[in-house]
């Protein structure tokens, strides 16, 4: 059976495009609390795991010997719009473990974010890898790496210690196996698994929770999704979905988008967690997805509410600033 | 009953993303020779129409007057990557007119085509309307406009002479009726209808064939479709899907893509024309259908098939290069 359409973009009075898509909200004990769609349907997290990827960097003992505070943690969990800002505190976790940029394997490219880009062309001649998006999550990886004297040579790789030691955390958050079969290689260059959207979001909902994790990891987790909320520019950048539905409810509501149209995002105290994917993919619509989402769970706070409803359901206008059309959630979010 | 996936976009070994969409090739007695999906929805075809919209430039006389060429005819029905050329041919015709800049009510923008960006930052501190990828057809208009007399102040807005002859020229081409309860505002500001998908390729087959149109239509449309087939890189760019299509089979194929997924062609030698939407608004999968669905007709023509079936299913890459997945048709196409 087809997802169901869960966002409709309008043009005057008319629907002129539909997005379809899958969610899934569950507890701790992986309790379907809200689903749209196949949940049960294999999903490429993409960057939107980048926070449990990021746990050898605590777990390691890296993050502490390194002094790294919660901006830094921020940046290794991050889709960075690649900003100056993000840049240089990339390069400032190498130069805490004692490299520089050379060492890193994401590969360069400019930025997403036109504002920045623009920038970018002006100033640079060409991006280095310090801006690539992922620089956060590599420079994350290099440090927990030089810290338990793995070789950095090939950090990216499938059968490298560094990517086996993340593949072993993540099949323990989400209890899904993960292997060559169901394995691809991510925009940079890391291996990135699919596996059942129910299993992300509860994954996630472990990391918010603690449930079902020993001490050392439900508190390394909850500190890297504190870090995220309490730093939110560091986790994306000026004017990114991400950062602004964690500035909606400051320190409450974490949030982590991913290629693709895949969104995780937790609400800690509540004890839910919330995975999501556009099925074609595109990014305006899985915003509009985890906004509705987050939404259901803050319908007492009318202010909280209304500012996630406000991403979910959004005006567009033309070069002009003519109101031309509507990004909006459909009443599969109603229920 | 959902529209059928037309295109799948995998990582490894596994489908990462899903597009659906609706394609409709008719001849010029809109006989439908395939077709796939809900090809009666309402679709506003977007700048995928712009050929129609050009129509007035020629049989006001006005492009005659000021002696104008393939590329002039052919960058009034494009939709340019502001590139230099483009921006520059833009400002000539205009100047033909005895106008400048400053009467284009299309807005400004930065380019799309993200090396065409750099460079515009580089050397501008901002775009101008020259620059709007819509310039060339708003250049045509006010050509014609000029020509018969017409005042140009608010030539963009739906009670405009301008636009009440685009909207007869487009009605008695689709057969579709065309008033402001399907009419959407367009990204330049001027009207847009939405008509069923049959009806836009209707049109288009009736531009390429002459049949049903009056001669002085049929010369003026064909006039038209022959100058984007011979200046491909005016109605498009460098590196863009319409002028790669169009440089597949020189002479031979017209292609023409529109916001929100949206792509008309026409094989002129064949008598038959293309109309498809991506259901979800993406081109990287409507131009994928495009290929696959223009592909369909030149089965006989090895070198031409495998173009076309180069850009219908193709690779990407990450930064460093590396393949790690494909865009590729589905099975809808091979019937």
């Amino acid at each position: 059976m087809a997802n169901p359409v869960l966002v409709e973009v309008t043009r005057g009075n008319l629907v002129e495009s539909r997005h379809r898509g899958m969610v899934v909200v569950v507890d701790g004990d992986g309790k379907v609390v809200f689903s749209a769609g196949d949940i049960d349907a294999g999903v490429f997290p993409r960057s939107a795991c980048k926070a449990m990827q990021a746990l050898p960097l605590i777990e390691s003992g890296a993050a502490d010997a390194h002094l790294f505070g919660n901006r830094e943690l921020a940046l290794a969990c991050s889709s960075h719009s690649g900003e100056p800002a993000h840049a240089r505190l990339a390069g400032t976790m190498l130069a805490a473990a004692g490299v520089d940029e050379s060492v890193l394997e994401c590969g360069a490219h400019w930025s997403f974010e036109q504002p920045v880009l623009i920038n970018q062309a002006r100033v640079l001649e060409r991006p280095t890898a310090l801006h690539n998006n992922c620089s956060g999550k590599h420079a994350g990886f290099i440090c927990a790496a030089c810290h338990t004297g793995k070789d950095l040579e090939g950090y990216v790789r499938y059968e490298h210690p560094v990517q086996a030691e993340i593949r072993g955390v993540m099949e323990s958050l989400t209890g899904a196996a993960l292997a060559v079969d169901n394995c691809g290689v991510d925009g940079c260059s890391i291996p990135t698994y699919a596996v059942p959207l129910k299993s992300l979001a509860h994954g996630f909902a472990k990391m918010a929770t603690g449930v079902g994790l020993a001490p050392v990891r439900a508190k390394a987790a909850r500190r890297l999704i504190d870090a995220c909320m309490a730093e939110p520019f560091f986790v994306a950048g000026t004017n990114r979905a991400c950062t602004r539905l964690m500035e909606a409810a400051p320190g409450r509501i974490f949030a982590k988008t991913g290629a693709e149209g895949v969104f995780c995002a937790a609400i800690p105290e509540q004890g839910i967690a919330i995975a999501l994917k556009c099925e074609d993919g595109t990014t305006r619509a899985a915003e509009s997805m985890v906004a509705a989402t987050l939404a259901r769970f803050f319908r007492e706070e009318p202010a909280v509410h209304a500012a996630l409803m406000a991403m979910a359901n959004r005006s567009m206008s033309n070069w002009n600033g003519i109101h031309v059309g509507d990004i909006r959630v459909t009443d599969a979010f109603a229920a």
